[in-house]
């Protein structure tokens, strides 16, 4: 089955915003185990949509548009659908009535243009928009079932993912439910991981895909399977999923949707304790992530970002005299973190960068010691590369090594990433 | 002139990678005046490949295609190029001893697979990468002349830059020499911006195009002049500089290619200053756009983040009892701060939000203390919104109070994004 996306407007024409609306679609059309095979970019212009839609419509089986569908007279999805297809435009009455309701709940009175959202192609299939605006629809133009989408991304997204996907996927006769199970891990590189799931085909049925996207430090590992039920999907899934979550061990840092750093502060709070982070060099990206998730308010004590250790000294109150870099004092700093801010747990973070011979790279050492009211451990590593990749790996290596001690994990498993001696 | 965009490889196509070259090279396009009006996508696949260079070839008068320069199977663009232009591939000599050099230069020796990176279409003209293995090169196919570019993000930009749009500049016959004027500014919205600058195109030749792009908290101005000589562009651009600059006057963050944190950072290091942050509730966001700049490592002393105001003053050795938020609070901080580091400009930002009727946006107030040895100045501010607009306003607007503190400008304008009364 041939599948193309056409994104319209001359914002991701001329390149001022970049088309992640494409990536998002064709990526949802891959997880489903579909195939994009072409794609097209075109400005607001009636000459270069209309061809566009010639071309699509003799080469493709399903065409996702994307763009167009707004209020204003440069939005032209609607009439050169209409036209391509060879029938009018008409009111589509219960559109046009939601598009009314939804000013009238905030107060105000529907402009006259928006009644344009609401003029649809004769004969058209309505797809429904809940959060916006902009309705869908889908029409036959040439040999192509063409889908019209939204350009206004968490419109598109929602629309694409639940109702523009299982048409495509009854229209190509595949079988109807798809799942795509996540998981991610720090510390194993992407030839690692393949060589570590040798063998996983074979225990997999047809239906079920193996992929790696690495988004350094994370790997990301997905199992896409396609299945009639759900009763089959967990099936066909369930010894892959379960194979690599044996070959990758401690190395999973979470499943699905979560992340790293939510897994941290769900836990802690979920056992109503605290924590508080001291770091070197590492721009504050570890208070950073932790402080960007949802529910940190009461357990994200502070952070204390410096390069210098008198500094961070300082800030916790202890001497700062005679510091030297190691873990002695990284164990210092935390049982003084731990006290100076009554939290449950101090994490602490060192950094020394000594430079090589290729001026581009450096050997950082790493330095971690967590305490808690009854013990401090520490993790050293040495990352050897510029200064934004030892930044990711040792942000990432202090928090893994909180997750590790949250959950009575060894945190000295060396990783990929460093030197190995 | 029509000028089109093939982007090829599966990364693309399928969305695993997001098309940002895609992006640069309209934008690079359009800045230098001249008209992207199709773009295509393809995978890694003759048949798509051979039809797109075709279909291309028809309707453009020049095509950029990006990537399939590689040495592996998967990479086509010369074979596909050679065969739509009705010519043989042939021996770049040139290239190949190139290729070998760079190899041995690290102590390597060149795989044979490289080799087909050498082979370029007869009669082709050749196009230096003086970055990376894949050389560009450009031939006509049917109606267009095509560019061939790496798929490699950094050596494609410097390509297209030097090389690329200034042969399609000549080939328009438009005026070869372009720049691009920026000004970065903070606190002047999209649609007042515009009306600052009404009369601009008055002073201004049609050769020089203003544009913006928010990049939400910064406005982004830019002037684009084509001319035929670098002294014509001065001249060209004088005018609507200086207007620029009269009308937007403190606004102006920085121009071309400063930032505001590296703007901050050069300016204390010039000055022989170090400065301390804290901050509440911005994630350790103002901390981290200092820290990421190049040469911060001996001006910013430290940066502590706490969503606690009792962990703020205890980290400073203050008295944390009573403590209420507001500019009192903040100037204590402040002070206490600059003798705890003993920096010569501490900085402290205070935020505390209350939740609106509508759950998603909530009202924060802002409350940012500057202090150095003489003085300590603050300012205050409400931004209404969801939690991560607030966020990167709140951020914004310290580091540009500091920037106005040691530029001695006033630190209290308004801007657009806060709440007027």
């Amino acid at each position: 089955m041939k599948i193309e996306i056409l994104c319209t407007g001359d914002e991701i024409l001329t390149g001022k915003t970049v088309n992640t609306n494409h990536s998002y679609m064709a990526q949802q059309l891959t997880d489903a185990g579909l195939q994009v095979y072409w794609a097209t970019i075109v400005g607001d212009d009636r000459t270069s949509l209309a061809q566009a839609f010639e071309q699509a419509a003799e080469r493709a089986d399903a065409v996702i548009v994307n763009g167009g569908l707004g209020p204003t007279v440069d939005d032209l999805s609607q009439e050169l659908a209409a036209k391509a297809a060879g029938v009018e435009l008409e009111l589509h009455e219960p559109w046009l009535e939601k598009l009314k309701a939804f000013y009238s709940s905030r107060g105000r009175v529907m402009p006259d243009n928006n009644r344009k959202q609401a003029m649809l192609p004769a004969g058209c299939e309505f797809i429904d928009n809940p959060i916006g605006t902009a309705c869908g629809f889908a029409i036959n133009i040439g040999n192509a079932r063409f889908f019209f989408t939204p350009g206004v991304p968490r419109e598109m997204r929602r629309m694409v993912t639940e109702q523009v996907i299982p048409r495509i996927l009854k229209q190509s006769g595949m079988q109807v439910v798809t799942r795509l199970k996540r998981f991610h891990s720090f510390g194993i590189g992407e030839s690692r991981a393949d060589e570590l799931l040798a063998g996983i085909e074979d225990m997999m049925p047809d239906s079920v895909k193996l992929g790696f996207q690495s988004h350094y430090p994370q790997l990301e590992t997905k199992l896409a399977a396609v299945a009639s039920t759900e009763a089959e999907l967990d099936l066909a899934l369930a010894p892959a999923e379960k194979m690599v979550r044996e070959r990758f061990g401690n190395f999973i840092l979470c499943e699905d949707n979560q992340t790293l750093e939510g897994m941290i502060v769900d836990h802690l709070r979920n056992n109503k304790a605290t924590v508080a982070t001291m770091e070197m060099a590492s721009a504050g990206n570890i208070c950073n992530r932790l402080v960007n998730t949802d529910q940190h308010n009461e357990v994200i004590l502070s952070g204390i970002v410096s390069c210098s250790l008198t500094q961070l000294a300082n800030a916790v109150t202890m001497d700062s005299e005679d510091l030297e870099f190691g873990p002695d004092t990284a164990r210092n700093l935390a049982s003084h973190l731990l006290q100076h801010t009554d939290a449950d747990y101090a994490l602490v973070t060192l950094v020394s960068q000594k430079p090589t011979d290729d001026n581009s790279r450096s050997e950082t050492e790493i330095i971690i010691a967590i305490a808690n009211k009854e013990t401090t451990s520490t993790r050293q590593a040495r990352l050897l590369g510029g200064k934004h990749w030892v930044t990711l790996g040792s942000t990432e290596m202090a928090l893994d090594a909180l997750r590790r001690t949250l959950l009575d994990l060894p945190i000295d498993e060396k990783t990929d990433f460093e030197q190995q001696n």
